[in-house]
């Protein structure tokens, strides 16, 4: 078993690439990821599973087809499955991602240039 | 669709009870909620899941059998299932707890006059 907290601070400190998840622990078959993220993302939809964002600095707005979300330092947003979205930051974000493990960042869009690897531990 | 981001801090102004997780959200069929605990809860186990800790604000100890753990603010940690322990804040502490719904938080001790309610949002 693990015998120590995970830091989140710490772990941010590991990496600075953008949106390029990186796990931290896990739960089940569930993965919490940290990114950072800045611009924007690509419009995409995750047809199996909802996908938790938790904002830990700065604040991230998820576009909606008809309406969007700000999400703020201390806040968290569940997107359902199968709705289409598009995260973007304004300034440099950090972010927890909370899904199932396996799940593509891009979702729908296997092809595009902002698809990570998986299972990216820090 | 839930339109609006779930902010913890307004969350947790909603209620002052310890050792009464109140659920804020769910992604699939997981939970997320708050609790406000402080003093000693009993010692237990999940037979069927891990259990996520993540600290929001005060100081987590969850002893094992061999060990225990300390969890601060900005800090998380996964119970792995199956393992016995037991969750202690000598000063009040407030925490997210992350795990499938429906999960009993007394675990295998049904009867401790600890067991709470589940399914009660905020």
């Amino acid at each position: 078993m693990i015998d120590h907290p995970i830091n989140l601070q710490n772990k941010l400190e590991k990496f600075s690439d953008h949106w390029s998840p990186k796990v931290i622990g896990e739960m089940n078959d569930y993965q919490f990821k940290l990114a950072k993220v800045q611009g924007d993302f690509i419009w995409h939809h995750h047809l199996d599973t909802d996908e938790t964002f938790f904002v830990i600095k700065g604040m991230l707005t998820i576009e909606f087809k008809n309406s969007k979300v700000n999400i703020e330092e201390g806040e968290m947003f569940i997107v359902p499955k199968g709705v289409e979205h598009k995260p973007m930051a304004t300034k440099e974000c950090h972010i927890m991602i909370i899904e199932p493990k396996g799940v593509i960042n891009t979702g729908n869009k296997m092809n595009s240039e902002l698809k990570s690897d998986n299972d990216v531990w820090i």
